[in-house]
C-alpha cells in the first residue's frame, strides 16, 4: 500500500535499541557495587532490549539505503518510541515501578527530557535505578543534538533551517554526512560539559553519586534529581547551585554557538540575536522575582526556601530567583524553591515563561526564543503593513532577511502549539485534573518542562494523575520535543498516501 | 510634526458625542415616569455631551474631506473613547455610580459590548440608568456594524477583507457610499431584530421594560441583564430563554448572511463555510455540555440551576447547555447558570470558548471563527508543505483560494491575541488579582464575554478588582472590540511619523 522503505526504519531502530541496551550496561556497576536486587533486572533489561535490537538490525538489510523525507519522520517519532518502551524495561524488570503506566510515564518523561516524575520517594529508589534514570535524560539530550542539528533542518520544521545556516561541518543536504560530522563535534561539546560539571559539582560539596547524576539531568535540561526536593535539598550549598545555573545556562544555550565559543570565536556568540535575548532575558526577569522574594516573602526565607541562609538574604532572593527562572526557560526543571508561593504575580510570570524555552540547537524544548523572535519582529511589521499595504518588508534576524516560508512556517508551529495547549488543557480536565493543575500539566508536558503548578506544582510529582492523564502527558512530552510537526504529520491521511 | 487631518477627525467626534446625547434624552422617560432623581443626571448628561459635541463639531469645519487610513484609525479608537468619556457621564451626574473607575468600566463594558459589571444590586439601579446601560450596548453594536463591515476591510486588518466580499451595496472602495447604503441596511437589520426580540420576550412574560432592556442587551451580544442573577431569574419561564438564545445565536451571525436570509436568499446562508461551523459547533459543544449537565450534577439541578424544572431534567440540561454555550461563543455573556459549578471538563470547555467568538460581520467579539477555519486549514495546509515543500497550495474559504496576504494577517492576528492574552494575565496578577482570576478576567475582556472563571465567575462581578485592573480590563475591552490593530497601532512610533 506504501512505498516506504520499511527495512531502513527497522535497521535504524534496531540500532536505537542497541545503543540503549549498552548504556542500560552501564547502569548495573551502579546496583552491583550497591549490592541492590535491582542489578539482575537492569541486567536483564539490557540484554532483552539489545537482543530486540540486534533481531530488528540483522533482520533487516534494507537493498536501498536511500532514505526519504517520510522515513525521516518515522524513525524519529518510532526512535523515541523504540528508546521509551525499552527503556522502561529497567523499571518494570527491577520491580522499583511495577505499574506499566507509572513505568513509561517516568521513561517517556526522562528521554524528552521533561523531569516530570511518578515517583513519591525518588531517595528510596536503588542507585542503579536512579542512575538509569538520569541516563534516559542524558540519550534524549544526545538524541536531540543530532535531531535538531542534523534531521530537523532537512525537514524543514518549524524555521529550524534557520538557525542552522551557521553549523559547522560540510554543508552538504544529505543526511549521512551531517550527522557523523556535524552530530560527532556537537557531542564531544555534551560529554565535556557533563564531565565539567560532574567534577564541579563534586567540588562544591555533592557525592560523586549525586554529581554525575545532576550532571547528566542538567546538560540535557532534563531536571530528575536524586533528591526528594529537588536542588532544595542543596539551600546550605551556594555554589552547589551556581553551578547548576550556570550549567543549566549553558545547556540552553545554541550548541553551535557553545562550540564556537570553545574555539575562541566567543564574537559569533554575541553576536547572535537569539542568545543576547536569551541571556538578557533570563536576567531582566530574574531580577524582577528577585524583588518579588526580597520585598513579599517573610524575613527569612523560611516558608518558601526551608533553609537557612548562607550569604543573607538578598544574595538567596537573587539565587533562588536566578534559579528558578533559568530552570523554567531552559526548560529543565530542577527546583530550588516553589515558585508557587511566591505570590500570584510571581506565578503569572513563571506560567507565561512556560510558553518561552530556550535557544533553538541546545537541548532545551518548548517554543524557542528565535520563533519569539520573528514572531514579534512579524507582529511589528503587519502594524507597518497595515498603513502601507503594498510595502514589501522581509522580517530581519541576525541581520539577514528571512525568508517568508520559514516565517510562515514558524508562526504556523506557534498556533499549532497554542490550539494544543488548549485543547489538552480541556482533554486533561476531563481525565480528572482540576482545570489549574490541567493548564499547568498541558503546558509543562508540552514544554519538557517537568514541574507545574495546581497540583503538579515544583514541591508535588505526578503521582496522583489518572492513568489516562499519564499517558496524554507522555504523549504532550512526545510530540512537544519532537517539534509538533514530526509526530504529528504521522497522523495526517495523506503521509500514508502513495506518492 | 504630522500630516493628519484633525479638523475631520474632531468632527467626526463631535457628530459622535451629538448622537451620543441624543440617546441619552431617551433614557430620560424611563426615570421621569417612574419618580426618579436620576431624571436630572441623566438630562444634564445628554446637555453637555451635545454641547461638547456640537462645539466639536461647529469649530472644525475640514477645508478638505478626504479620510486617509491614519484619520480612520484615529476616528475609530477615539470614537469610541468620545463614547465611554461622555457615555459614563449618566452614572456620574445621576450619583448612581459616583466612583469615576467604576463609572468607567461600567460604560466601556457597554460600548464594547462586554456586559462585565461593577454592580453589586443591578435592581437597586434607577430605571433610566439601567436603560442607558443597556443603551450602551446596543449603540456599541451599531458602531460595530459600520467598524466591521465598512471600515476595518478598508483598513486591511485581520483578514476581514475576506468575509465583505459579498456584502450588499455598491462595492466601491470609498469610505462614504459604503457606509451610508451597506451599513443603513444593516442597521435597519439591527433595529428589526431588537423589536422582533423585545415583543417575543413580553410575550413570554418578561415586563415590557425588561424585555427592551434584554433585547438591547442580546442584539449587540452585550450581556448586561437588569437582573441580579442575569438570566437565571426566568428559570422558570423557560420560553423567554429560548427567544434569548435564538437571538444571540442571530446576532453572532455575519448580519449580511442574515440580510440575505431575510431577502429569502436562505441558500447564502447555508452556503457559508463560516455559518456551518458556527451553528454546527455550537449544537456539537452543547451536546457535550448537555451531558455533563444531565449525568454529573445532582439530580434536581438545584445546586446551579437553582429553580424547580418546568418541562423536566432533559430539556433543563439541554436547555442550559444551549444558552450557556451560545452566550459564551456568541461573546454575549448572558448567564443561566454558573458553568464554572458543572465539573473541571466544563469549565475547562468554557474556558476555551472564550477563545472561540462568533462570526465575522456579527457583533460579537473574541477571534472569530473565520480566523479559526483559516487558520485550521493553514496548519494542515502546513503538514503537506512539510512533505512537499515546492507545492504551492493555497487555503481555500467558501471555496475560493484565500490571498497569502489575508492568511498572514489573520495568523499575525491570533499571535498578537495570544501574546497580549498571556502578557495580560501577568499584568492582572500584579494588579491584585489571584492566578485563575487573572487568566479569566484577561481572556473574557479581550474576547468582550462578560463572565469569566475564579473570583470573576458567572455569579460574581468585577467590583472588587483594583483601580488598576479595572483600567486595564477596560483597556483589554478596548482593544479586543477594536480587533486590535486599530488600537494598538496607535503605539506604534511609525504612525505618528509623517508620511
Amino acid at each position: 500500500m506504501n512505498n516506504l522503505n520499511l527495512k531502513i526504519i527497522y535497521r535504524f531502530l534496531g540500532l536505537t535499541a542497541v545503543l540503549n541496551g549498552i548504556f542500560m550496561f552501564i547502569a548495573v556497576p551502579f546496583s552491583l557495587f550497591n549490592d541492590e536486587e535491582a542489578v539482575w533486572g537492569i541486567l536483564n533489561a539490557g540484554i532483552i532490549t539489545i537482543f530486540i535490537g540486534l533481531l530488528l538490525y540483522f533482520f533487516n538489510k534494507p537493498t536501498n539505503t536511500n532514505i526519504q523525507k517520510k522515513e525521516g519522520y518515522l524513525i524519529v517519532t518510532l526512535g523515541w518510541l523504540t528508546l521509551s518502551f525499552t527503556g522502561m524495561l529497567p523499571y518494570l524488570l527491577s520491580g522499583s515501578i511495577p505499574n506499566f503506566t507509572n513505568a513509561f510515564f517516568e521513561t517517556i518523561s526522562g528521554y524528552s527530557t521533561t523531569g516530570s516524575s511518578i515517583l513519591t520517594d525518588i531517595e528510596a529508589m536503588p542507585k542503579g535505578i536512579l542512575f538509569w534514570r538520569s541516563a534516559t535524560h542524558w540519550i534524549g539530550g544526545m538524541g536531540i543534538i543530532v535531531l535538531t542539528i542534523a534531521i530537523l533542518p532537512l525537514l524543514g520544521i518549524g524555521g529550524m533551517q534557520l538557525f542552522m545556516a551557521e553549523a559547522p561541518g560540510p554543508s552538504a543536504d544529505k543526511l549521512h554526512p551531517r550527522i557523523t560530522d556535524t552530530a560527532k563535534r556537537l557531542w564531544l561539546i555534551y560529554v565535556t560539559l557533563t564531565f565539567a560539571e560532574f567534577f564541579l559539582l563534586k567540588l562544591a560539596g555533592m557525592t560523586w553519586f549525586d554529581a554525575i547524576n545532576h550532571a547528566m539531568a542538567t546538560v540535557s535540561t532534563g531536571g530528575f534529581s536524586t533528591k526528594n526536593s529537588s536542588l532544595a535539598f542543596y539551600n546550605g550549598l551556594p555554589f552547589v547551585q551556581y553551578i547548576v545555573i550556570f550549567f543549566m545556562l549553558v545547556a540552553g544555550t545554541n550548541f553551535v554557538l557553545t562550540y564556537f565559543a570553545l574555539k575562541g570565536k566567543v564574537k559569533k556568540m554575541i553576536e547572535s540575536e537569539e542568545f543576547r535575548y536569551y541571556l538578557f532575558g533570563i536576567l531582566g526577569i530574574s531580577a524582577i522575582i528577585a524583588v518579588i522574594i526580597f520585598f513579599f516573602q517573610d524575613p527569612n526565607l523560611q516558608s518558601t526556601i526551608g533553609h537557612p541562609m548562607v550569604f543573607g538574604k538578598t544574595e538567596s532572593a537573587i539565587r533562588h530567583a536566578l534559579f528558578q527562572v533559568t530552570s523554567i526557560i531552559t526548560t529543565t526543571g530542577f527546583v530550588s524553591a516553589d515558585f508557587t508561593m511566591w505570590s500570584f504575580f510571581a506565578t503569572g510570570i513563571f506560567f507565561a515563561l512556560f510558553f518561552v524555552g530556550g535557544s533553538a540547537g541546545s537541548t532545551s524544548g518548548g517554543i524557542k526564543i528565535v520563533r519569539h523572535i520573528v514572531m514579534l519582529k512579524n507582529s511589528f511589521l503587519e502594524f507597518k503593513k497595515a498603513l502601507h499595504p503594498n510595502a514589501i518588508i522581509p522580517v530581519r534576524y541576525d541581520t539577514k532577511a528571512v525568508g517568508q516560508n520559514i516565517v510562515f512556517n514558524i508562526l504556523s508551529f506557534f498556533i499549532i502549539y497554542m490550539l494544543i495547549f488548549i485543547i489538552s488543557s480541556v482533554i486533561l480536565t476531563f481525565l480528572g485534573l482540576d482545570f489549574m493543575s490541567a493548564l499547568g500539566a498541558a503546558a509543562s508536558s508540552l514544554g519538557n518542562i517537568g514541574p507545574a503548578i495546581g497540583s503538579v506544582s515544583p514541591v508535588d510529582n505526578f503521582n496522583h494523575l489518572t492513568s489516562g492523564a499519564k499517558w496524554f502527558c507522555s504523549f504532550l512530552m512526545l510530540i512537544g520535543r519532537l517539534e509538533l510537526f514530526t509526530v504529528l504529520i504521522l497522523f495526517t491521511p495523506f503521509f500514508w498516501r502513495k506518492n
